[in-house]
């Protein structure tokens, strides 16, 4: 096959646009830094949705909705806040063709609005904890821009939460950031997280405490997936979240918040990605098994048919390619690209032998499949496949870990994977350094 | 029980009002007519979403996510659009501390934007249909508002689709009106639905015909639960939405577009609500079954705890109370509140004979079932619960539906309902003679 997409090892940053442009994943929309994500791409962030939106409730957290203009005023309550999202942010000042007495704010993170409102909804330990969640869009003004991994707008969940004391808001935020988060990057994206606590440089804006999720991508760089914040008492100060304890006296609450985004997206493909295309884990793939017709014919077609139906009434995500009259090999190049996991193809000679050829994408394997045994074979190479993604990249992650004793060695390393390096050996100071070379403490 | 609503033979609206606030739905958000949606309320339309998607996805339609943000100039290109939005807008004038150099709006609706990237994405009539759809946020600048029912931002969906001839993206309209919409509200919202096409007065901006779903609310007022617009070939003019037809030629395509929003949860309240607050049909239910602890126990938390169980394992939407240190009536009320359709009591009397209380919160019934046989009587609750509902607003609208000869019988029988009159005695003279009155003609 041709290459279609610029080759990883040539230039890493164009094999990804490429991708995103030739899966029709996304392109950039109209206003600066803002993003069409195209149902390729969106199928992808639904099925995180679901799975994370399961684990978010597991929690015994809630969804709800908060609107997206945020008055102005709000951000100044906070001081830390306000000073980090203001150069941000975009703003309404009109509305039904007169200018607003008060400009709102898009939001760029809800923590002021929700707080507003859990202060009013809060009086009693017995209200304790208030764990909430909203699915939504937020934007922040963003100069260069890349589809999915930086973007003026995008779609995120963020939590926030109240709780009676330290430690339990510090459990939360652990138990987000490890049973949510971490959960759901390994067991389903396949990708192992380097969990940890961030340096003061990069914690959130108002927050005690930022705990990253942190994924190696196969450039050898690392991509925040995720945040958990613990804020202390920072906003429960600043929006008056107070409430009666059980001994009677009115204390301030503790409250956290924690969100991950599209940019997950991004992180799947530069996590697994090939020189063909996506490679899709099979626990989140929208497409687990492609049934592709080889030529048409009314036996190809119908036998084609079947094994779809036969396969989605196992449950399984099955889409069928029918489309006999356009070039097989060009249907191919295309699944390959946007990387289901397994393609069933279907042609006339082997229907002759009743069987069927499935093809692994993420195997790179072939067999011929007696029709009969189509639905084991294809479980099995699911299995394997999610297996065989999950220990190609916890062993890039081993081969691309260093261990460093100072911070020109970190430097060095971090060029091409993580660096472990004690943070006495590296300070306020070896982090201002490692920055001038774009090189970040991701956690400690 | 005392009253905790104002009943709604006193004062409906009031009545709606105290619903929303009690039963914890939803209440103002800061910037004028924003709302924020609180979990008991959300999860209603979470139901909603999960609902409608199946459908939508049943016709071949695909997710995707266009940006909030549309440049004003996109308005103008269609003029009957601007002209009908315009007044309505939210403007985006500073970014990043700096003016724009184009305004953005805040999307009221989308077809413009997402026009514009159709054109790219749409070369043949191979392409075709092209079927989108996108859940998001969108704001329309409004002076008097209500919870759920007009909001300057509000929820919903709004479905855009591109075919070959005027008869697809008639048929196709349609099938959306009855196999989405309509299927929905009568199959699970359990609301009998008006379906037909809208007068040129209450037609949407740009459309050539607009197919309304329409139903009677229990103060015989109708609301507009969904849209289906047939957009003809304005917006293909205005966004050059060319193909090339398998007779070679270029042709303008035929587009659509279909919305549903978070009024539906107004139109739920209003359409089934009693005195005593909410009844939610059993289909849609987020809490189908509350398994209420009567007084704390042991015995009487380990028993509520293994029905709540079971139920769940029977995959039922089941929560429990276990607050056995609330006083009960309270939680009764607020059960009545929410609308559960279902509820089963477990108190230490009843356990002594093996036996709980299940409570229908629609057929307003009380039995007492061996615990043993639970499953089987809240099984059947649920249906009857389901059909009771339907029935009761069929018979509603059957007894509010009046024969009219003239325009004056229609506007007289208006006030308790829906007036049926011959487009020939109305006409648009009659339709504006009703409209000084707030009638409106809802279908043709
Ligand atoms: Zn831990
Ligand atoms: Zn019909």
């Amino acid at each position: 096959m041709a290459n279609v997409l610029t080759p990883q090892g040539e230039d890493f940053p164009r094999w990804y646009q490429d991708v995103v442009a030739k899966a029709e994943l996304a392109e950039n929309g109209p206003a600066k830094g803002s993003q069409v994500i195209r149902p390729t791409g969106f199928a992808l962030w639904e099925r995180m949705v679901d799975e994370m939106d399961d684990r978010i409730k597991e929690t015994g957290t809630e969804n709800a909705s908060f609107p997206l203009l945020i008055p102005e005023s709000y951000f100044q309550r906070e001081a830390a806040h306000v000073e980090g999202f203001a150069p941000e942010l975009w703003m309404v000042t009109h509305g039904g063709g007169k200018e607003l007495e008060e400009k709102l704010a898009i939001r760029p993170t809800s923590e002021t609005i929700i707080g507003e409102y859990m202060a009013k909804w809060v009086n009693s330990y017995r209200d304790l904890p208030l764990l909430l969640n909203q699915w939504c869009n937020v934007m922040r003004y963003e100069l260069r821009t890349r589809l999915f991994l930086r973007s003026s707008e995008f779609l995120w969940q963020e939590g926030h939460t109240v709780h009676e004391s330290y430690e339990d808001a510090h459990a939360f935020t652990l138990r987000i950031l490890h049973d949510v988060y971490a959960d759901f990057m390994e067991n389903v994206l396949a990708l192992p997280v380097l969990r940890g606590i961030k340096t003061e440089a990069e914690r959130f804006a108002g927050a005690l405490n930022t705990f990253g999720a942190e994924v190696l991508m196969r450039d050898g760089k690392v991509l925040q997936m995720g945040t958990s914040h613990e804020l202390g008492q920072n906003f429960a100060k600043a929006f008056d979240i107070r409430f009666q304890g059980s001994d009677g006296k009115q204390q301030l609450g503790w409250t956290t918040s924690w969100g991950t985004s599209t940019r997950m997206v991004g992180g799947l493909i530069m996590g697994h990605g090939d020189d063909a295309g996506l490679r899709v884990p099979p626990r989140l793939a929208p497409v687990q098994v492609l049934v592709m017709v080889v030529k048409d014919s009314d036996e190809v077609q119908s036998a084609a048919k079947k094994v779809y139906d036969e396969l989605k009434g196992d449950g399984l995500r099955v889409k069928l390619d029918h489309r006999g009259d356009v070039a097989f090999g060009r249907r191919a190049v295309d699944a390959e690209l946007k990387g289901y996991p397994v393609r069933i193809e279907i042609g006339p000679r082997d229907l002759k032998n009743g069987e069927a050829t499935v093809v692994s994408r993420i195997e790179g394997t072939k067999q011929t499949i007696p029709l009969g045994m189509l639905a084991e074979a294809v479980a099995a190479a699911l299995e394997a496949a999610q297996m065989k993604l999950w220990d190609e990249a916890l062993e890039f992650r081993e081969t691309h870990t260093t261990d460093a004793a100072t911070v020109d060695e970190a430097i060095e390393a971090a060029q091409h994977g993580y660096a472990r390096l004690p943070w006495d050996a590296c300070g306020v100071e070896g982090e201002k350094r490692a920055a001038g070379s774009a090189v970040t403490v991701r956690v400690l």
